[in-house]
């Protein structure tokens, strides 16, 4: 477990620059843990010895593990799996324990519901990571009073100034989807965003709009829609562009979920992909491996961004302040077989 | 949080069955927590003073809620999701925190992994739920020895004699599949198992043998298969399956995801489901519905087993013995479209 040293003392930060380690292996040095290599515990354990760190004695190994909090929206969705994964893989590295709890706000104008505030005080809860649309400044304010360090994990809404947060390379993302449409051929591209306000939903619309300006492509004001990362919302959206008289070749669903509601609306008009219309979601959630056809779809990589963020958060609870406070994992895209070159009319 | 009285004082329990309440109700009611409706808490305070019920002050009520573990198989899957999601929900009504891990027993033969043992004592785990296949009998003995409150949710393995369970009605579930298949006048019906020797698997394949012997058909040898409850092993069942003389014209796979890979088999031999073979899987996940065509299978009430298994725990926490060790809730076949009529040839 990680434990700052006592009033004065060295923290595992130091020791762990001192000694040329990481902070989790100085915390298990410290600790007394076994998985250690011999001659990096020697290390640690002269610089733990030199440096004064207030060691606990090997016979209170057991003394409780510190926890940390992870909130999500809801907890039966594989995007939440993804999270969960990465983030308790991260922390039994680090040692630490992980208290999951779902749906932080409700349909009460996200006032903080549950009494989870008062939960995480109770606990002494070392630090919290939240994977959750928003917080509301209660929320931020809360947090900040009870000085219990935080990470957002893809945060829709953006973060105020100085929160921590980690998430995927949103533009990035939206432009290699659109440029791998328009290297097949395609020129009539319309894009299903999730909302039109929010952070990392205006990220993936923009770099649609920066690909196809780049190759020199029109983009209809009917062409840019908003599914609320709904599938059926983007079921609903899909239908009115097949209605449009100039019926776009290919579409890019900023999520896998809203690609499945394009697949709905091909279906009920007889059409689909890549056949008919080619699409391209975002996210590789599991379900985009299962769909049919495959879903060709931006990776973002979710397990990843969560271990990164428990590794910020763990750096926080040490002390450190963080030197930035956005940090963006790459998105990869994965071709599998929902979008192909347009049939020729 | 729940909290029993100090000693010689009544338990919760007791406090709960003079009020006419639950548990869960009369925790919160001694604990000062807000969500209770009057009258109710009125009957409870009542007969906590009455009984003397030594209750935290409303000051200290921000005291450490209880914190219960949930150990699962892996976290990245819509399984897991589901038992989370059912876990949270109930642990919540009941006040109580939730620390989850990830990967109990590994390839190692089954030792006690990564130190989860040594964590839960440290941190005073109030107790354990456990969504694995197995324990090995040095992890049983652990628990008892340090009385630590344990419920296994749908184990693969029976547990040992007085081990409280939660889990389906697997044969029931085998019987209405099989009886589903038979009603659409299938008359060769072949079925693939998960692991021939476990509990919820040979349930599953006794239900099926029994729907076939009340409709006086015909088990042949070869119409029996196990696939580990894999896609992959499911995969090859089905494979040689469609290389007997006489094909199957219907298959019940054990799983969702052993259903996946009876999909994946009939496409490469140019068939599909219903139209050539019909199929039926079980367990309903998310991806049921999401496979093409969605799966008619059996629904096993995860979320619920889940939640009944921690309110299971919760008695055990208060000081009950469960009446009985094994509870099973029950399945419903989920009709959608991948099961038809045979092909009359």
């Amino acid at each position: 477990m990680v434990r700052p040293a006592g009033a004065g003392g060295p923290t595992l930060a130091v020791i762990a620059r001192e000694a040329g380690v990481s902070v989790p292996t100085a915390s298990k040095v410290a600790n007394g843990r076994e998985d250690v290599a011999p001659e990096t515990r020697r290390r640690v354990t002269e610089v733990l010895d030199r440096l004064g760190y207030v060691r606990r004695p090997r016979s209170t190994a057991s003394a409780p593990p510190a926890l940390i909090d992870l909130v999500v929206h809801r907890l039966d969705s594989t995007w939440s799996g993804a999270v969960l994964h990465g983030v308790e893989e991260a922390a039994h590295e680090a040692g630490l324990g992980i208290v999951v709890s779902a749906a932080l706000t409700g349909a009460r104008g996200g006032r903080p519901e549950r009494g989870w505030l008062d939960k995480l005080c109770a606990r002494g809860s070392s630090g919290v990571l939240f994977n959750v649309a928003e917080l509301n400044s209660t929320q931020y304010a809360w947090l900040e009073q009870h000085r219990i360090p935080y990470v957002m994990i893809d945060p829709v809404l953006d973060p105020p100034p100085g929160v921590p947060s980690v998430g995927a390379t949103n533009w990035q993302g939206g432009v290699s989807a659109t440029e791998h449409l328009i290297g097949l051929g395609h020129e009539r591209i319309a894009i299903i965003g999730g909302y039109r306000r929010k952070l990392c939903s205006s990220a993936r619309v923009a770099g649609y709009r920066s690909a196809m300006a780049s190759a020199g492509l029109r983009v209809p004001a009917e062409y840019v829609r908003y599914g609320s990362f709904s599938e059926t919302g983007a079921h609903r959206q899909m239908t009115e562009l097949l209605a449009l008289p100039e019926r776009p070749t290919a579409v890019f669903a900023c999520s896998d979920a809203m690609a499945l509601g394009v697949y709905q609306a091909l279906r009920e008009h007889g059409l689909s992909a890549p056949d008919d219309v080619s699409v391209v979601g975002f996210d590789d959630l599991p379900q985009a491996h299962w769909a049919t056809p495959a879903l060709t779809t931006v990776r973002q990589p979710l397990s990843e961004m969560a271990a990164t963020a428990l590794r910020l958060l763990l750096r926080m609870m040490e002390g450190e302040r963080p030197e930035g406070t956005r940090t963006e994992l790459s998105t990869r895209l994965v071709i599998r077989e929902s979008a192909a070159p347009p049939k020729t009319v």
